[in-house]
């Protein structure tokens, strides 16, 4: 049985509403999924988070593992005690980072997550059926994982769903190159699975498998992985790797994703959608029928000083490191009631913090974008169970603000 | 007629409470003062300082009035609705800062208060009776600030209460240098208030003139600074300068001036300690009838990964950074409400943010630093108007927390 009950569909597109019924909590989907990477969103407290209306965070099993430590983590109970938040929690697998050492530069155009910072100073030794092995970026020491080893941190950080450990593929690499990565990653989904039935948390906790859908950009490898994907018993499914070279061939690849889960048996599963935030692309993907989004954009574009702003002609994008905003007055949003902006925070102000390297800056900036990005989300709900997503849609794509429409 | 109105005395020390009324607002004293140098607490919101309790918070007039300036601060309406504080605030004068330059290292005997920043990249032109020029460590442009400046940037800001400019004197220059920069600082006290009486910020506001007593360790020459502060016409006296080699020696400097004003026409003026905030420092300021104190000490510290704990022989403090808190399930002190604390953040998930630069992990134990100074501050006014001082501060001092006693 699925954990997400489908609650309203919206009659000209794949998007749905529903309730993910986790361990510790339901959310309400579509959801986006802030980054705990490293067990705090950064700068923020967990009472921030849920003031603000998210519903669950993701941590990040890499990072976690080599610092404070899976055992470390377990000893209290898991990461939601050990952060002190109370709410569902997803964690990555770790595949991301740990190929992200291997594949350098290239990983760089996925998503544009390298900034995770896994792969600067850490070194892939070898890659192998078993797992891969590597230096930590901390302290130089050597490490393995693998889907076992992934699973097994997995289970002691205590999260509401675990990814499988996967390849998330970079965008330049041969059609060959993928085809060979899939078919690993789908041995690696059953390793997961096998590891997760005999080892796992349960029962003393629901904790989901996520299987991944890989397969790049060639359509014949997408399907062939989502069908594979959606083969295996698992608690949901998500979509990673290379999306394409631009927005629209990444919502093609999307869509040959979600149209073959339609088709499937796993139709009912929860479906994220990994790495992808940028606030077109979440209005995308709610019409592709995605359930849950994580992304680091609003968090780490905040902490360098940028904001989320309803201007599409500028994707979205407003940088307050530029000195035209020190005597502007204004808030970043009119009629933005975020933490930031509901306090008449003006521009000119969070130009000052920025400039003068205040952390009260980053941390303003990103409580309005991780704001923005909720409101946006639940604005994409009500008009799903509203039954007017297009008219809604269409709006918010023009750029007006989620709480004028 | 003084602003502060004198609410209880304890008969066996100076110590007394009050209400110190201003224009933004009434500060409960004995008060401590936490900084806002740039216009920011640093990392935390003025909602998080007013939550805690704090009624005053110090913006610096030398950091301020180089970024983003004093004109475009006035713009706003003032440092108040600059950086969205609705209480009452103090200005430091701007000459600790400019005069740290110059003093170069010696500035770091003085109260430890040279990681302010200003001291530097900046560095001293010329210094005239009529002021000092120097250039800014920022961009290395060249500045004027003297007794006028000073009194113009604090009327731009706004502040509640105004600080004089004058020379912080270091602890290791002679007599003879301390006399000359001692009578230079009087003759600034008096430019200052004629500049103020002039052309200060009134009738729109009410904003307080402190004057500085200086005279650095020796014994005629602070009580001569005292005599001739108190005789003149202004808000409030305040403390300055270097306070001796070590604490005894410091807390008899205070005691000359604190004795001098009981005796002068301005006994019933509220009196500010510039700079000190440690916790033996404060309990002896309230019993030598100090009414407000500012410190850089709690949110400093904080943000390097030092908490403030009850143990006297480590110095109230509990340095996060060290592995021996890695796996400390316990909060970092017992019955402790702050919102670090009280979160039921544990040690290890501290040490855990402090090891991994989350910032998250600094704003939470500034927080508990704050929170600690501030309960520590209000258990004192407590103990004044219960007429318990002598007690309670005796088990502070040994230890106690102060919502223990």
């Amino acid at each position: 049985m699925s954990a997400l009950q489908i609650t309203h569909r919206d009659p000209n597109s794949q998007a749905r509403t529903g309730l993910l019924k986790l361990h510790n909590g339901t959310v309400r989907t579509p959801a986006f999924v802030p980054l705990a990477t490293k067990g705090t969103i950064k700068g923020l407290t967990p009472t921030e988070i849920s003031d603000m209306g998210f519903d669950m965070v993701l941590g990040n099993t890499f990072h976690l593992m080599l610092a404070p430590g899976a055992d470390r983590v377990e000893r209290f109970g898991g990461l939601g005690e050990f952060m002190r938040w109370s709410g569902p929690i997803i964690t990555d697998s770790g595949g991301f980072q740990v190929f992200s050492m291997g594949h350098g530069t290239v990983a760089d155009e996925v998503k544009g997550r390298a900034q995770h910072g896994g792969g600067r100073q850490g070194r892939v030794l070898k890659i192998a059926e078993d797992g891969v092995t590597f230096r930590s970026h901390i302290d130089g020491s050597k490490w393995f994982m693998g889907p076992e080893t992934s699973m097994a941190v997995q289970a002691s950080l205590r999260s509401d769903i675990a990814l499988v450990f996967d390849e998330c593929t970079p965008f330049n690499v041969t059609r060959d190159y993928t085809a060979r990565s899939t078919e690993r990653t789908h041995r690696w989904l059953d390793r997961c699975i096998s590891w997760h039935d005999q080892h796992g948390p349960g029962p003393t906790m629901q904790q989901l498998v996520y299987g991944i859908v890989q397969g790049g950009v060639y359509e014949d490898l997408r399907r062939e992985s989502t069908q594979a994907v959606a083969s295996r018993e698992l608690g949901g499914i998500a979509i990673g790797g290379s999306l394409g070279a631009d927005k629209e061939q990444m919502y093609e690849v999307v869509s040959w994703a979600t149209d073959e889960l339609d088709n499937s048996a796993a139709a009912g599963l929860p479906r994220h959608l990994l790495g992808i935030g940028e606030i077109d692309d979440l209005i995308r993907g709610v019409e592709l029928g995605i359930d849950t989004f994580d992304c680091a954009m609003p968090t780490r574009i905040g902490r360098h000083g940028t904001a989320i702003v309803p201007v599409p002609e500028k994707r979205w994008r407003f940088d307050l490191t530029h000195a035209t905003g020190r005597d502007d007055h204004s808030v970043l949003v009119e009629g933005c009631e975020c933490p930031c902006c509901g306090q008449g925070n003006s521009v000119a102000y969070l130009h000052h913090l920025i400039r003068q390297r205040e952390q009260t800056g980053p941390r303003l900036i990103t409580l309005h974008n991780l704001f923005f990005t909720n409101r946006l989300v639940a604005r994409l709900r009500q008009a799903i169970e509203d039954g007017n997503l297009t008219e809604i849609a269409a709006k918010l794509r023009a750029g007006a603000a989620p709480w004028s429409v």
